[in-house]
């Protein structure tokens, strides 16, 4: 059968499947994901036995030691992935949560309930713990899943999805809810993103270059993040201490990740003080700084910073400096070079923070606080599911809800429109 | 300059005054609203004068009376559309509204704030008033608006557009929110369609044609229904003398439009007393009856149906009728054929109106009422920019929150992640 054509089939089965998915409820969904944490947990042998199979051929094609390393499945990450599930059966159902009702003037009333989105496909890299959690967080939604994962991890997805599957059907649950596909045809993906009559929403996660090559080529909505350039203000009225811890975690703590601070704003009335301050801690921890003109005059052996530091998502310990004038300068900074993901105000400054929260629409704008909290777990979403930086749908950090969206009801008693 | 670049700086100049817009008490936006409100009906004279030329230049190219007729702009729908502005005007302002704020056990605050989408791109056909409604409802949701009619409309839309540019100008507000798209070239809506880095969402108005290249030939997200094929579904508990009024208000009292009913089931046990009922005040009303082969064992002179006409959006007062065996059946129909637009249920019986309002997963789901109900002003939203039939972003009529977005908003005082 040409790839087209399995794609149409496999992707008609998740619809057919995902309307029997939309109407379970939740005592059912939650003894699924915890049947299948079991499984997991159970089959930890085979599983290990299947990922090794793609570690050799890994290795044999000279694979780099970081990526083995995250395409391995050890014991303790194979438990992870059960506990994930067991997390997702124990966060609340979004699904028939009415958000709002209202009686309208000739007597219907009007509500607005969530209901799955319905198939959703996940596009992703070499981890094969994505199988499991996205499956996880798709399937208590009420949606049908189907997943593409990356051909070097493919025995390691095939056999997370057949212990999956084998709770599915043991449950009496349609197996197409739940579907990884395993054709070794690269057009696979090209296909399934041209199924928008039966794929409801796509979500990639890996580098940019697979996001990209999704956004470019569906014609199903994409949910989607490029880069995070994430932003920290410390404000002429910041308390300094506060700031450079705040700044050092944002930075530091782990630099490889989209929430990480890249560029740090300083207002020129605390560049002074503050800026050899944190200029000491950062290189005590081994950041490399680059810096504006103005920041160069204070601390003069700063790398000159050019108009490309300002773009930069270093995902490293590299972090480019620049002092303001002003609120506004900080704020026309973030509008020029961010990327709508996380921005950050360090102030003690009641109208300033105000201000920010106001003033700044990126997806996550916080008052002193790390910008490492910009993510679904440590924001209380309990999962997440990916982070959209446009603003479709949803914005920021997505969680369970995000992965729903809602119908209106009426309930009426012989209403007629005149 | 190219169409290109043309475009390229009309978004720019838009996306920038988003920022401004974003950021405007309600009370500011209100009094913008109204200031226009009574500045088209000042210019009647004028906006008739170049009515005119459009009315002129259609005459010409010899188009049809009914096109003429909404292409006209008489004082009445002057007065109508200054009329949409007060409304909306006087509606609650979406923005700033925090749906949501919690406390994580660290002590940050988290919460979910309502913003403005930014820029939205309007691509509509012949009627001029879709100018002012549109933009009233995009800028009362703080947004910046780039309005793009049929050329047929031009003047029209461009004395309207001039009109409320210069309202913003006295108020001080950036002439670029709101900027009608005047160019000949015929690639203006292509090269739009493009600039998703600048445009946030696209929402065409008009026939499929219209819709479905927008759909195919845009990057950026587009909110779009391209039919409505609503049913009604009379259950064997149904009173017959309500079902009777709700389906010939959603068959006859505007047929023309896409909450109007397509399509009838009729529970095989009620048929036989049902359909010729029904049939007959059909058949009063001018409505042509087109039956299954069940139904035709009934009334037999029903002409028989195909295949075609379950799929058919009629938008006239043509009817599809089918006896169903169970409720299972219906449902299974209304999955096959349906538009995902508005289902109805006539039913007496508690436990069928509890299914139907779970299982079918339309935009709007009803019991016991008219489909003609499924619009943004009969549901209670205050106004209606479209309707959406994808799930993504919104689903259903829409109203100004569906022109907003959600920022996370955090509150700390110094944490950081550990």
């Amino acid at each position: 059968m040409a790839v087209r054509e399995e794609m149409l089939e496999l992707a008609k089965a998740a619809q057919r499947a995902s309307r029997q998915m939309a109407i379970l409820s939740s005592g059912v969904k939650n003894e699924l994901l915890l049947k299948m944490a079991a499984a997991l947990e159970t089959a930890e042998a085979d599983l290990r036995q299947q990922n090794e199979k793609d570690l050799q051929a890994a290795r044999d094609r000279g694979m780099a030691a970081a990526m083995l390393d995250r395409l391995t499945l050890t014991p303790e990450r194979i438990k992870a992935m059960a506990d994930g599930l067991r997390e997702v059966a124990a966060l609340p159902d979004p699904v028939g949560e009415i958000t709002g009702m209202w009686l309208r003037p000739n007597g219907i009333q009007v509500g607005r309930q969530r209901i799955p989105l319905g198939v959703i496909g996940i596009i992703y890299e070499s981890r094969p713990n994505v199988t499991a959690d996205a499956a996880g967080l798709c399937l208590k939604s009420g949606n049908a899943v189907v997943l593409r994962g990356g051909s070097e991890a493919i025995h390691s997805n095939m056999a997370i999805g057949s212990i999956l599957q084998q709770v599915m059907e043991e449950m009496s649950l349609p197996r197409a809810a739940l579907q990884v596909v395993t054709t070794s045809d690269r057009n696979a993906v090209t296909e399934l993103l041209k199924l928008e009559e039966q794929i409801d929403l796509i979500i990639p996660r890996g580098g940019e270059g697979l996001i990209r090559f999704v956004a470019e080529n569906s014609r199903i909505p994409v949910i989607k993040h490029y880069k995070g350039v994430c932003h920290t203000y410390v404000d002429a009225a910041a308390d300094l201490q506060m700031a450079e811890e705040i700044c050092l975690n944002a930075k530091v703590q782990r630099p490889g990740v989209c929430n990480a601070m890249e560029t740090l704003l300083i207002h020129q009335d605390v560049a002074e003080r503050f800026l050899p301050q944190i200029v000491a801690a950062m290189r005590k921890a081994g950041v490399e700084l680059r810096g504006c003109e103005k920041a160069r005059q204070i601390v003069a052996d700063l790398v000159p910073a050019t108009a490309e530091d300002w773009h930069a998502e270093y995902l490293e310990l590299i972090l480019a400096v620049r002092v303001v004038e002003s609120y506004e300068k900080a704020k026309e900074h973030i509008e020029t070079y961010g990327s709508l993901h996380t921005e950050v105000i360090v102030t003690d400054s009641y109208p300033c923070s105000q201000r920010f929260l106001r003033e700044i629409n990126s997806s996550v704008v916080m008052v002193n606080a790390s910008s490492r909290f910009s993510d679904g777990n440590q924001l209380g979403l309990g999962a997440e599911i990916g982070i959209s930086t446009s603003k479709l749908h949803s914005f920021g950090p997505m969680g369970l809800e995000d992965l729903t969206t809602r119908k209106f009801i009426v309930l009426g008693h012989g209403q007629v429109r005149h």
